[in-house]
């Protein structure tokens, strides 16, 4: 491990500037659904995002997208079997499924879905992600992917997609 | 520990579409402030934000929270009390209280609160959450709680609470 | 630990608010490149950000950032030296990076970086951040700095920086 606080980096100004822009603004929504197979299953929603982008008329922006479930996630990760699997295990060893979770325990709580560390997992990567819109098409660089995790399935899941820009 | 990278979920798509509706935009603001009790507190401030939506005058859009403190954070969550309790134990195993951190040695750090584990679970869940508004209400799923944590406490918090929308 | 799930903190409501705003919509991006010289290196980037957003003409709303790289992350905490090496080595903690990752596996990958601890780090923080405007500046608490996290370097990365507002 090596950090340098007061190092300086190089820093260069690119030239992508879009002009202040006053003018009207579009505001566009969708909901998403999804029926997910495993307890945990990762998704490359990408090009349904873009779909939607597409879709909404909206050149340059904001998508905000936003999975309406506890337990399930919405992030930017590198889209590769490999990896996706180490997410998965990573998160297992993260948030134990066996730990005393008073959520699985019928003294605590009255949920038997038994799915405290899926309420974890949720917890941790977030349910809620802004992307940039430029050119009618969600800013992502090389690598990133937009990636649904569900972390307590089979389950009918939904998220909604708003885009809202010039 | 089960990952189907490459499953196809069912995808239907929902019909709640807002047609695209260029418009005049609002901007609204509100500061709310909290006195905190406990060193580990968790707030559910989901009626509160409701409220000023409510006031905002703002239909279809999205409220953006933003607390203004290093040692918080704020996410969702079902509320429930059992979970609420494993919320706190789970981060402080993942964070280690008692730990050699630097930001709590007087040989690196003037900070005499003792808080660098504060500082790391309001990183891991951040100070900032972008929310859809939907009919002059935040979106929100069934189990989907907006909580405010408190990990340095007992302190005064304020949190910046701004609604754009048409 | 202690948690109060059911406490009922004292509410005030601060009186910062600006009134229901109708107006015409700036959009403003500019992309912001760093080469960076270590593998893990944090960057303080608050000032670079508020330089975007006083050029943006912008006087309230959000300006987002998106880094474009998936082993980096974005995010606000205190900028204090001894911190920030505990920021580091805390996610060297949670996230080994010599555990038997399949992303650093060739029977698994053809990815040679050996970076999967990279991609779980960039995972957990984000590579997302929403913050308000007001009064053309960034709103950020007292202690809250915008830190950009390489987790890969040496290498030159990129972040698009959008303001929007009125």
């Amino acid at each position: 491990m090596s950090v340098s606080a007061t190092s300086k980096p190089h820093l260069v100004e690119a030239g992508a500037e879009t002009p202040a822009a006053p003018g009207a603004v579009r505001l566009f929504v969708r909901v998403l659904d999804w029926i997910t197979h495993e307890r945990c299953q990762l998704i490359n929603i990408t090009e349904r995002i873009n779909e939607i982008v597409r879709k909404s008329g909206v050149r340059d922006g904001i998508v905000h997208l936003q999975s309406l479930h506890t337990t399930t996630a919405v992030f930017l990760n590198e889209w590769q079997d490999a990896l996706v699997h180490d997410v998965a295990t990573f998160l297992d060893q993260v948030v134990g499924r066996r730990l005393p979770w008073r959520h699985n325990d019928p003294a605590f709580s009255d949920c038997e879905r038994q799915n405290a560390d899926s309420h974890m997992k949720g917890m941790l990567l977030g349910q809620s992600l802004s992307l940039q819109v430029r050119n009618s098409v969600v800013l992502l660089g090389t690598w990133q992917s937009i990636i649904l995790a569900e972390f307590d399935g089979p389950r009918s899941r939904s998220m909604s997609v708003q885009v809202t820009g010039i």
